[in-house]
């Protein structure tokens, strides 16, 4: 299963030796990005064989007309596509006539990739012997600029090892691409114009359908030996593409290099008509920084993210390696900058699931940016959520939901539900109670309830007027029920009375009523503004209230546990281990509805419950529910093994934690799913975060105190994280022997470790 | 709702007056066929308003690949889709250079079509002012003949009402023909050849993939006032059709003419090289005979349909003109001389649904076809399930199932799986309890059970395997339990122990056990070659005996009755009757979710239970399941009212008796569901009979004994209906005031009517 392929290495992704069995999967694990776009670690240099060629724009989407077997009534017209953008890193490469392609060459030596994550940049290197038998080397490098997020860069070097040669290389834009993801092969882009002047070349177009306005641009440098040459390109162009080529004849042991910078200027970002002047500026910006300025700012940013959000561990570099490649991922997908963004499932590494918002955002992905980055990152996350409430409450009316309840979309790209599957779309419902959770999660993390008055408590209102709304009264039982839901387990459909979901819909109601209140009592203008907007009353409070203090919740008496759904114990329960290898991933060996009369679970389902409300229940209600529960867990999903570590850490059992962080952190590493050719699982990658800093480091946030349970797994010497609390970076240390906790702040900070109150003072270190 | 312009008729399905809006739905209602092929009511003559162009071929397939928005495991390849076959029909006609189209006439006066169900041929008749202001009266009559079962006669004839002028014929072949019904847009016929000689036209082409071999074909005679003349045509041909011209001049008050006879030569039927030849045998024949005794022909043999499947209802016009619609349908599309053929749900009246077996064979169509024909054409049917068995064992293999277990598919054509949506096709898994019904079911009427060791009982252990198979032990419940089903009613997936699901996998279960006994007992050869293949040991009918003897049903003490599945009683128990009227048909205005999480039940599903197995249980019981589940019951299925129909009637519940009647023989004629343009509901036809035979007349078999319970809606002044049974004609005349029993055959037979013993003698009429 595992690629192995990846060398061992605390800071880099590493690649030697070519195969180009392994292409499509480096090209997912090398991919670029800078918050603002990406791409896949495609070869700038033509490449005949199978490859996976992706740039991505964030914000630039598709709407794909809807592709179904049978029509269901409410499913949305369209699904958005995340949209490969035209090519601009291309440089093909010709040398006496010959061009260098991987897949034809007479051999390739000494191939390696590296993808430094400490400085933010991709390198390739090999020599190859291509078809007229000229062997050459070739020195590549390229970045995506955090400095200027419209622009990338790359520096291609061709040295002749055994002959002279003539050398040509020949840059070029192509607007001429297609989508992996298609439903119907639709034309996603519209070519407005092509055009160059002095050296730099623009092709301006435009979505289909979306009108998203986009140029991509370049301009490209020649060096001899090092040094600059003007050499005057030759321009060819066609309907979609537009190249220039430098040619020139070196000498045996010479180097011809070419420096080309590129990117996309956008709509959403400047005016329409002047997208061209835009990119002119950001290439006028390349060419009088250079190649090497550009990195240096690049090394100085990328040092920057890594100042608050890096987690060393000594003594075991796979999972070193594993960490940062998370990390460093999430940073390249999602920088916080821009409140229209979030983070889609494969970033910009692969176009699979599609749309940009899933619930992970709100169940995985805050905590990370919260404590890795200013709290105003995570703010703008739930910001996002608030612009899209009407369309949610427009997704709830097409449902057949009144009185302004809100359903927050499976998946979307501008607040519209895009998802058309309809036990997901329309079942898997508890989406909803995490954007309310990841409300109250920032509140207590933060501190910062201003939030709530100024958008949240509309969210919270829109949601629990849902919750309301969908639950049913049964007679039968005298409770509230909520019938025909799936949970986050996946391989359970249409089932009632979801224990989570049942939980999330009464938390949703209680916290919303409970911010009423303390809206109503300390925020008064926010409050006339709201009931006024929203139309609640005391009656329609005191409805919810009904529901949620009546709702229902299996159990059983036998086990002592909360059921995952009616009936679940009518199942056959053979646990995993039980169950023949040969039979897994069940839901690649298995009919679907085999997986759904198993008993196995895809994800923490109850046990998700228990994460997010750990304080609502003792630790040995979680023990006997993890033990209850992981036993029939797959964890086919990347979503599973993180909330596992975390728990397994919390009772103590390290080597189970251990094991779920290993399979967390080295995911795509490993591929440990079979699928890192179709993109990376970004969204995933911070609960591998959580599994070190949660789950390990134990850090919770109670009373407003940060709280730590520090432990270490035995494989390890030590490990450090740092979090950003409330703007001031705590750093912890945690060794086999001790913990160290070090404040880069301002003022003294009370925190507790193992139930025992610890003050730290800026600038010290406190040993426990 | 009610279309309302079709004319009540005993005999015919009468439209006056040309109303464009209404073309798509009289296509419908008007097709013909005749088992081996049938075709739309579509114009002969151009029409270039809104029009569905249909011709099929009975057995002429075409595999689709699948379309799905997900995919899951297990679903088939591709999907069979009925398929449009070259149109035969076609004659342009032009009057002094402009095209006739009823479309662009300026004037359609005396529009009339009619159906005649007795004979069984289609009329048109109108006259028509053309753009050029010439006035023509056309009258078409077209039939399929049921003699020669690869030819249909069409007689086209236009007079001149206003002046002299050129009228021109165009007979043509196109093959240049699309299906409605298309995933991918695929072409799914190629174009073999074209050719012409003696007058007579050949279009061979196949059908892609499946390689289906077919020969379209014409030739044509026309006639000056009713007289036969020579006209040379002119010969046009491209790459997709042929056409003959034959124009001539006639006066004012002439009529011009054509009889056109075409048709289908398939491969099933002939050797793949001598369509040509087979074709011209045909047409041969055809022109032999002439359109007039070809006509003869064809009346006759209608006459000899109805004369056992007739049913009279006296004093309503409309019920007559529908079971008599229903009837006639029925013959067009299935005759049972072919058991590779079978009822598809459309018949030869349009595309949708694919596919051409459901359950809605075993479960509607055997009954009807038992009685009204010779027994072999039910034991046709059986046979046709028996030659898919292996088929149906590796449907359930992709499934996870083994040892035999066999799945019988959701839809098929050759046996094979095509439905992909999974929660029908993995989860309705109660269509394999229909087919083992069906066999039973046939053994009690016809007490044949010859069938049943020749054939029958291998299918009942491939049948009885699955259940035992599927079925779960639920430590909990200390039962048998069968999760994940959809039943009869699709308005609820992937639920827990429905109970019409456990009743039948119990019932198979002992029924396969029983049958295993007697052949045991009876025919050793049969017994030891079965078991031989089968492998069936004690041992192991002793594991389905503990299933089915453990097996759990769902029952609510409080209500006294069974419960349809699992937390039925958590659903909001609002009635249809409370329900307001404007969200109603739910599968039109409801998310698909709220449907599921509803009470509203789409046919019967426990109630089918106590339809196929009313024996089992008392009336009183029947009573109280009919109360509780039909308030519920919103009958959006076409199968649904009939079951209801025939129950109600034994309830005594006349007036909602015959509403279902009604509701269930009109459901196309009065278009109750908005959709008769897809074509007509051809498998529930069969329901409308039931719900007369053994609604109305209580007609049922016990102890090898045909049973009455004669009863009359209050609407009619008396019904007779005819049923073969064992070999024996049974005519029953029911009034108001009495029933009066007739035998057409060689033997006394005892029957019973209300409980008492009746015995009838050949040629005897009875009255009780």
């Amino acid at each position: 299963m595992n690629l192995d392929y990846i060398k061992p290495d605390n800071w880099s992704i590493i690649e030697e030796g070519f195969d180009a069995d392994h292409v499509k999967a480096s090209e997912s694990l090398f991919s670029l990005g800078n918050g603002a776009m990406g791409q896949r670690a495609n070869f700038e240099e033509s490449y005949s064989g199978a490859t996976f060629q992706g740039s991505y724009i964030a914000g630039v989407y598709y709407p794909d007309k809807t592709r179904v077997g049978w029509w269901k009534n409410g499913y949305p017209e369209y699904f958005a596509k995340v949209l490969n953008a035209p090519n601009w890193i291309g440089v093909n490469v010709i040398v006496n006539k010959e061009e260098l392609d991987l897949n034809t060459c007479k051999s390739i030596k000494n191939f390696r990739r590296e993808l430094n994550m400490k400085e933010g940049w991709l390198s390739r290197s090999f020599s190859a012997i291509l078809q007229n038998n000229i062997e050459i080397e070739v020195n590549v490098k390229r970045f995506l600029s955090l400095e200027l997020d419209e622009l990338g860069a790359i520096d291609y070097s061709v040295t002749l090892l055994n002959s002279d040669a003539e050398i040509t290389f020949q840059p070029y834009l192509d607007a001429g691409i297609t989508n992996e993801d298609t439903n119907w092969d639709d034309k996603f882009w519209d070519i407005k114009s092509i055009s160059e002047k002095g050296g730099q070349a623009f092709v301006e177009s435009k979505t289909m359908k979306t009108n998203f306005h986009t140029c991509t641009f370049m301009q490209s440098h020649v060096f001899h030996n090092g040094k600059a040459i003007e050499v005057s390109p030759k321009v060819d162009q066609s309907e979609t593409d537009i190249a220039f080529t430098y040619s020139k004849s070196v000498g045996k042991g010479e180097s011809l290099s070419i420096n080309k910078f590129g990117g996309y200027t956008v709509d959403r970002n400047h005016n329409q008509n002047e997208l061209v002047k835009a990119s002119k500026t950001v290439l006028d910006k390349a060419v009088t920084a250079g190649f090497s300025q550009l990195l240096e700012a690049q090394k100085k940013a990328w040092a920057k993210i890594w100042e608050t959000a890096d987690i060393t561990i000594d003594g075991d570099v796979k999972a070193q390696q594993g960490i940062r490649f998370n990390i460093f991922h999430l940073n390249q997908t999602y920088l916080g900058t821009d409140a229209q963004l979030n983070i889609g499932p494969k970033g910009f590494t692969g176009e699979k699931y599609g749309g940009s918002t899933y619930w992970d955002t709100e169940a995985y992905c805050i905590p990370f940016y919260m404590a890795t980055k200013d709290q105003s990152v995570a703010r703008t996350l739930l910001t996002y959520r608030y612009k899209h409430l009407e369309k949610a409450i427009e997704n709830a009316e097409k449902l057949g939901f009144k009185n302004g309840a809100a359903l927050y979309p499976m998946v979307t790209m501008n607040g519209e539900e895009c998802h058309n599957e309809w036990e997901i779309t329309f079942e898997e419902i508890h989406r909803n109670g995490a954007i309310a959770f990841a409300i109250f999660n920032y509140y207590r993390y933060t501190g910062d309830f201003s939030y709530i008055p100024e958008m949240g408590l509309e969210v919270l209102i829109g949601i629990a007027r849902f919750w309301h709304q969908r639950a049913t009264f049964s007679t039968d039982k005298d409770k509230y029920v909520i019938l025909g839901v799936t949970g986050p387990n996946e391989y359970e459909n249409n089932v009632n009375n979801n224990w989570y979901t049942n939980y999330l819909a009464q938390w949703s109601i209680n916290y919303a009523l409970d911010c009423i209140d303390k809206v109503k009592d300390g925020y008064s203008e926010d409050y006339h503004r709201i009931t006024g907007k929203t139309k609640i009353t005391h009656e329609e409070l005191s409805h919810w209230r009904k529901v949620a203090d009546n709702m229902f919740f299996p159990y059983s008496e036998k086990h002592d546990v909360y059921l995952q759904q009616d009936g679940f114990l009518d199942k056959e329960l053979i646990t995993v281990a039980d169950l023949d290898s040969s039979q897994r991933p069940i839901n690649q060996k298995w009919s679907w509805d085999r997986i759904l009369r198993s008993p196995y679970i895809k994800q923490a389902d109850t046990l998700q419950g228990f994460y997010f409300f750990e304080d609502q229940f003792t630790t040995e209600e979680l023990e006997r529910h993890f033990d209850f529960y992981e036993p029939f867990t797959v964890h086919e999903s990347s979503l599973s093994p993180c909330v596992h570590s975390i728990q397994a850490a919390k009772l103590d059992r390290m080597d189970q934690a251990y094991t779920f962080y290993l399979r967390t952190s080295r995911l795509d590493l490993d591929d440990y799913n079979h699928e890192v050719h179709e993109g990376l699982h970004i969204t995933s990658m911070a609960g591998t975060w959580m599994s070190i800093v949660e789950g390990f480091g134990g850090m919770r946030v109670k009373n407003d105190t940060l709280t730590f349970e520090p432990k270490i797994p035995k494989e390890w010497e030590a490990y450090s994280f740092k979090v950003n609390f409330r703007d001031q970076i705590i750093k912890a240390e945690v060794s086999q022997k001790e913990t160290i906790f070090h404040l880069e702040g301002t003022q003294d900070l009370k925190i507790s470790v193992k139930g025992e109150n610890v003050t730290i003072s800026p600038g010290q270190k406190v040993t426990v």
